[in-house]
């Protein structure tokens, strides 16, 4: 069964990752993977959340969303709803945990860097694009305080992207599913790498279907090829703070 | 006293359109004024509200938001307040009723237009320039409709534009505030006109100040100048549509 | 075109300003216009908001409810509902708006004056009223501040009323409109006014209408007759008060 | 110990009750008792609420609020806070009940009763103040229905009225606690009771402290008594609707 | 007319008292009354509510739920609707305020003890037994407390428990109503009595119905002698905290 | 490292599953692993959500929480809070989509099976303990469908349950993570899996950490292993309907 915009199984769709495309957040970041489109904002607070002040570390926490029409059908805004609904909830908590891997949060003092993931057109991957944009809005923010002499290092242990993989009807397993693939699939894995190729994050659904664990294997290999390929675009993107990550 | 931005008192800041930003909506705009951005998307929903079934009318109504990081200080997301504020309620009003005023509710069907304004990057002047962009935003999503053959004519009355005059510090009157003006201007003015040059909305305040007579007509004639330029620029988005208006 | 209570277009309806009419409230007002009874409650509370904090001003805000049959119909009770409406939020932020423009929040230290308007009985021309009555109210409690020494000068810079101007389907311009009137106006104008006769607010709305330049002028002129007389009323209901406010 | 405002120990505070006094409601009142003053609406809508519908029955439902400064200290508004407080709706629950124990809700179709109490003033016993007026105003309502020709009785079976009982610090029982009273009560009694000297509720309440069944009877009496003179005031304000409930 | 169960009019249900039920809690209970089962777990929390602090006291404050399918029809948890029912704060407040009258609030602290009832199966009765309950999970932390050294004393003055009594159809007086009983009651009334024999809360209510002197009289005759019989199961749970509390 | 229980590091907690626990719910368990104790009862309701009807399939969703003294410390209740917070959403949308990977939703009509997962006592696991306890509850109340001639056939495709491996600061894989162990793993796995050794779930999380393909390989394993065993103890406790199951 052909993939409905031509590629072959192990291939990503275009990637497309710009810097500086909000003025005021200390980074900012529009990330393109297919027609998915995310603005990834990074802001520094000074401070921490409640329960983790007077310990000297510091916080990334990540709040994600999407424009009312950046669906085929509009959906109703969160904040008319009064509350934000459980998939979103799922997303910021899995951006946030994410990001905070490669975070040394012993080395930037009592700070909170706020994450900013918001959908402006949404074609399958919200969650995966969020993540890898977020990573490079995050580095260009901690890059602002050094360049303020607020902090020496970066501090940032190793790269970090995400990708989806997943198992369509015909039993073929698939890389970076689009909305029309996501939709019709079996099963549906979010994977979360770093640059040395462990995991951060791994989740499978079998939405109404399951997987064996040869499956499992396959899905692990075409993820790792893809991630790859998209630290490519992140350090395209990062310039020179790539020698201050490959330093750790 | 200069402008910060070097213009003259009468003098708006440059304004670019884009059309087709997001690709789902019915209707959708970026509108920058300056360095201020809002996406303007608007829908097509087939039904009314519930308060206006059966009467053969449509209706159009309006939602108004910020990215966390559109501003200079980053803003607690209004989803994750479970609560809209007063400000953005107002504004949504604003718009919405606005676009009414040039719309043939009768003319459509039931048919609902939602108008989504999300502010991507501010710098004052952002409900107006909501209303400018959701106006072609909405045009172009009719446009659709009558491409459709759902509708036979464009149900809209007259051209619809928003600017912002105000009265600073050294009693000058100027058009088209940026923020640094906005926060430091004794009285703020946001007027809505049509093609015609008749108004729709007139808000002026006087922060902690009055104004007299003779400023308001003062004020009025900046306005008016300023509109008419900004529907130079809404007739160049819109193109062929434009014939469509002008023929009522 | 007849109004519907026999007045000219120019016509007032009965203005009547009761005092001290809650026992607790540091200020306290019944105010009728026509059958338009609110109660403007205004209250000193020893601190003010946080934002506010460390500057040594003051502080003045406003809240504004209906009772659920001052209507024709019940309404439902907001905090039945949970939540504030847009149109509560935007006629308490008026009517601070409005009282802040003549009050000098310097002067009485870090306190805040908490206006409560709770309309008992509406007939049009409820926001208006209530800034107009609140006015009153908030100048006696800061006379109770003045009794008791805590104050020495009102802080007060000038006398503030408001009404409602609006044009009609037979394109007549009327003062003061009554419900039903204001039901079926084409444009419906609030306008808030110092006693030198200069605006603090200015807010016109054409409902599926516009107007044009000339008829805002005709509307201002009704506005700035009718303020006066208003006027008129509170100083008889502040008596000694007035002349501390004259004296600035 | 003498008590606060000079009356004997089994004697009412002046009781008032003024009707018509909002113009909108089938039936409206203000009922002072002393200082304190509620106004009781009481509405009629032509359905009932979900789980009662196709039962042919009618409902009576109250609510219950205070003005922000009804008190000593000003309150934040239940609408601000965004949710009804426990206080609130064990009141808004009692009036309810207390109002359907008198009531024949078969006999006025499937109607509601709407009952909002609004304390204007508070000065202790705003909740008995509120059923003794609520009863009244839904009486009232009630009779504007027969008037229509919508209904052919009265469906009120009995009069209703309710007052409070308190044992004080020196041991004395005491009948209607004025707010200074009530504050220092060490048992504090509502009782509900009808015509026929029967109750309908009796909710006694030893605040960090207990009473003996000597004591419960002692204010069973006091209560009773108070009851019958209340009974007359309202006897009064009812005037003709008093051989309709008598009939019964 | 015979009971549902078998039991004679003044016959109590069979009651067990399970202590140490939950390990965390410093206090936990699992009470059955016939079919009705409750979790009463009580918690020491080193604080009181805010407008508490500095008076050197301590507080008792508690909160009640069911689970969702604790009644024959499901349902919706009170977490999902965001926000709590009438009826679950009036029960809550009930508790609390029933507990403080036996406990010495002054001699054990800043402390808050948190009473949690959450009742796991309903047959009528939740309320009483939730009060029965958590007076014995109370008393168990306070002794955890002592044992501790953290306090000298047991600050508990008397036994303190709870039942129902009612008037069914029959006009019959009846204990402890199961839901059966309870949902035709006419009269239903929850007494609360401290172990010398005096009351600490009445709640009688008529629902849509009356009772008489002669009634209210035998219905506390009835209560008398349960609340007795429970107070035995009460101190078999106790044990060897009887002594201390009849010391008092 | 030894493990805090003595167990070894692929070697579960007691599990014990008690049916029938709570009278009224189709299908009722109390399920312990360890000390972890859940009440999972299943509801069958006659509709499905608005967003399934007339699809003639059937639905199955999940609730779940924890009392507030299941832990250590007291957590707010979330109906106090008015909100459910991230990990109950993610937790309860788990669940839901477990059970359904097993379920034939076209098999039983339009129903919906609720499913409400109540945290009695919490060590750990209280995830996957929920899943495996709402499988035995499901089955049952399906069951009791069968026994009312409802529906024919169980609509049950295979067997399911949980349980969570995860890798210590010892770099050692572990299976079954009770609190202790949790809160100090570097990695957490949670795995939900079929009778005939599917994925269903895969949930994997590096707390500040990553984790190898190898371990990955290691703790799936582990897994294996344990959801085997756990699935003895479901059928024990389904008795007669594993038979039913096993056809299929």
């Amino acid at each position: 069964m052909e993939r409905i915009d031509g590629r072959t199984n192990d291939e990503l769709r275009q990637i497309h990752i710009e810097t500086g495309y909000v003025k005021h957040p200390e980074g900012s970041v529009l990330i393109r993977v297919g027609d998915t489109k995310v603005i990834c904002n990074a802001s520094i607070e000074e401070r921490v959340p409640p329960f983790m002040r007077g310990q000297g570390k510091g916080w990334v926490t990540a709040e994600y969303a999407m424009l009312p029409r950046a669906t085929e059908q509009r959906n109703i805004r969160e904040s008319s709803k009064g509350k934000v609904s459980g998939r979103t909830m799922e997303i910021q908590r899995l951006i946030g945990r994410s990001l905070r891997a490669v975070v040394d949060l012993e080395a930037f003092g009592e700070r909170t860097v706020w994450i900013d993931c918001d959908v402006i057109q949404a074609d399958g991957g919200t969650r995966t694009a969020s993540i890898t944009g977020a990573y490079v809005a995050m580095v260009l923010a901690f890059g602002k305080l050094m360049e303020k002499g607020t902090i020496k290092n970066l501090p940032i242990n190793d790269y970090l992207a995400a990708t989806s993989v997943g198992i369509l009807e015909d039993d073929s397993e698939r890389l970076d599913l689009c909305y029309e693939e996501d939709s019709k699939a079996l099963v549906d894995m979010n994977v979360v790498m770093t640059g040395n190729g462990e995991f951060v994050e791994l989740q499978g659904t079998g939405e109404e279907a399951t997987f064996s664990y040869t499956q499992l294997q396959k899905m692990m290999e075409l993820a790792q090829k893809g991630v790859e390929q998209i630290m490519d675009q992140q350090k395209q993107a990062l310039g020179k703070w790539c020698s201050h990550i490959e330093e750790k």
